[in-house]
């Protein structure tokens, strides 16, 4: 059901936060033109969400100055994977799985080295979410052989260090 | 009061989302060392918030495939301006406002056209939330003729645009 039919309907569409890789933009442009009434309700986006139940920070004072939210399956243009690899700053790629090994291969291109730290985690923030750790250079190979299943966050940065850091520290107390 | 402290007392600590350019992680790394017990809570964060508020989508396909979280206040090291700039994706500048002339000169430097959209959203998603669009070139001045305070995100890219239009369209039905 279109969101302008749901609106007509007196219903309502609750659901992350639809305007990172979510057609949100383009809906609400559909609606305005259409002289639907409606409301966009800020929510938390998945590849942050994923981040906070991995206990990997998005920031860390000393390790980044930013963090770049990138789709993994770009349906329109290619992403250029060079330039964001140059900000040497962490990625958290969205629908990860059916581009990873082309995805890690561009980031070593572009001057990422082969053993940067990179994460998968599948169903991030749900009940049955899992987090595989690896590298850059592994990531592709690693998450076929643990069966890791859409939908999937790639995180790559120093940041996944800090989460085997915590879990240590967790595990010595 | 401490994280440690609160938590001792019984507390708990809700707010955005602690791990974007919120200390978060340097106070789990201090709470998992201390032994203290901790989940975190995914919120939302200001930045993405603001976008939702102001009808400025994060990503909109044929416009961008990501979306820049970036401090305007690095406490340790320079952000790398050129380097953001050549990703030729917007930017969300947290803590804009006492650096706002010179984030917007570098990004020039770096390439980006002197009539890129600049949007400052001040208090986003509060009630007196305030949005100021102009350009990269005059969006310093501006905010300050505009009496633009903090807390205040900068958003720059061509989907500041998309606020204007469905604004129009919003007017015209």
């Amino acid at each position: 059901m279109s969101l302008e039919a749901l609106a007509r309907s007196g219903g309502h569409q609750p659901r992350g936060d639809p305007f990172v890789f979510g057609r949100g933009g383009e809906e609400m442009i559909s609606l305005a033109g259409a002289g639907v009434r409606f409301r966009i309700i800020p929510s938390v986006t998945a590849g942050l969400g994923a981040l906070t139940t991995s206990w990997i920070p998005s920031t860390l004072r000393g390790l980044n100055q930013a963090i770049i939210l990138v789709t993994g399956h770009a349906a329109d243009k290619t992403v250029d994977w060079n330039a964001l690899a140059r900000t040497r700053q962490p990625l958290v790629v969205y629908m990860a799985l059916r581009n990873l090994s082309s995805i890690a291969e561009a980031l070593q291109r572009g001057g990422l080295p082969a053993d940067t730290p990179a994460a998968i985690i599948a169903s991030a923030t749900l009940e049955n979410q899992r987090v595989m750790v690896s590298t850059l250079e592994r990531v592709a190979a690693d998450a076929q052989r643990e069966q890791m299943t859409a939908p999937a966050i790639l995180v790559v940065g120093d940041i996944v260090r800090v989460r085997e850091e915590v879990l240590s520290l967790c595990a010595g107390s």
